[in-house]
């Protein structure tokens, strides 16, 4: 899979891009993420790529122009199965758009950052729009890092045990049960008997009343969505 | 405000909390992040911190020990408004959680990774437990640095300019509108008249329609949280 992600503030996807499991991910070569800097599609020699809003408000908004240009070169370089925009009025963000999204070639990402982009660049070429929850950024940077993260470990081969990914939370719309490690006790807490006992298919039944139970607490919301 | 970050992959971190805003809102003295790398408060020499899941089943989970050892450490230096843990079975994060975590003094974010962090040290701790949405990461670093950003914007101070937080997207429980800037024609697209009339009042009376509108195609479980 391929992704290019297109930023104003293109440092702050460093760090996120490159360690733990997208570090892995890209040096077993499943992965290929390139970051283009906004900054070098400017429309003067002063790298002007924002201005203020038409009817006055706070705020800068990215203008057409640079967003154009940079879309228009990479989308004539290959073929993106989505050209997303992060932002908060998009569709909400959902494990499901991780699995279908893990499944793609070539995906485009727009970052906003300041207030947003001109309207124009999303009716021309965004396909897709998504919102990772219901609060507001500086910019679609980090948005980005996380939805790249939730996408590419779901890739085979990415986690080094691809059951790992199968058990977390949301996957069959349940939260996921309680972990324990060692040691047994920790100041006075002791490791549930049942964990110790050996007996698989009692964990694993413990494990998924542990599971429904904490849903029903938490996530009533999450149990309407269960199989019948 | 001051922000303690516990990680077993700190570097990730490293961008995310050093440019833009939140580079700004520590240079002027505003905020105050530290991040601590659990592995400084590892098990043994090996610098070991995680181990397997008793029961069974893939996946890491980091151990009581040195979490423990570091949040007490960090707990005998300050109180803290809040434990949080980042996970995605916690609480879901939202904009006015942001605005109420803006107004506190001292809060301590932990970072699960690999599969999660031992049950018991939720259980001592930890006094809120976030999810940023019903996705699966690789890790609470990026979630951790999401919510930073999210609170750190609402600083009175942070943003040059104030009343943009405010027009954001949710603040009213109401989508933003469209924004345009210049030029006023791209690619056969104009800017909306009303924008450029100069009509403050009318401008903003389309704003607000724009705003309802939006809301109520693309979320309207959003508009049942209006004010009658």
């Amino acid at each position: 899979m391929r992704i290019d992600i297109i930023s104003a503030v293109p440092e702050l996807l460093e760090s996120p891009l490159n360690h733990s499991i997208l570090k892995r991910a890209k040096e077993k070569k499943l992965i290929e993420i390139q970051v283009h800097s906004l900054r070098d599609y400017a429309i003067n020699k002063h790298g002007q790529i924002d201005d203020t809003q038409y009817g006055g408000g706070a705020g800068m908004v990215l203008m057409c122009e640079p967003l154009s240009k940079i879309i228009e070169e990479l989308k004539s370089q290959r073929e993106y199965d989505e050209v997303i925009y992060m932002t908060p009025d998009g569709v909400q963000y959902k494990q499901d758009m991780a699995n279908n999204l893990s499944l793609k070639n070539n995906l485009l990402i727009i970052c906003g950052h300041y207030k947003g982009i001109d309207q124009r660049i999303r009716d021309l070429y965004v396909t897709l729009e998504i919102s990772i929850g219901d609060y507001v950024l500086s910019g679609g940077e980090l948005a980005a890092a996380i939805m790249v993260d939730s996408i590419c470990r779901l890739i085979p081969g990415v986690l080094n045990d691809e059951t790992s990914a199968l058990t977390d939370s949301f996957q069959d719309h349940l939260l996921a049960p309680p972990l324990y490690t060692r040691p047994v006790s920790f100041k006075n807490l002791k490791v549930p008997e049942i964990l110790l006992s050996g007996h698989f298919a009692k964990i694993e039944e413990w494990r998924f009343e542990q599971s429904l139970e904490r849903t029903k607490t938490r996530r009533p919301d999450l149990i309407k969505k269960l199989p019948k």
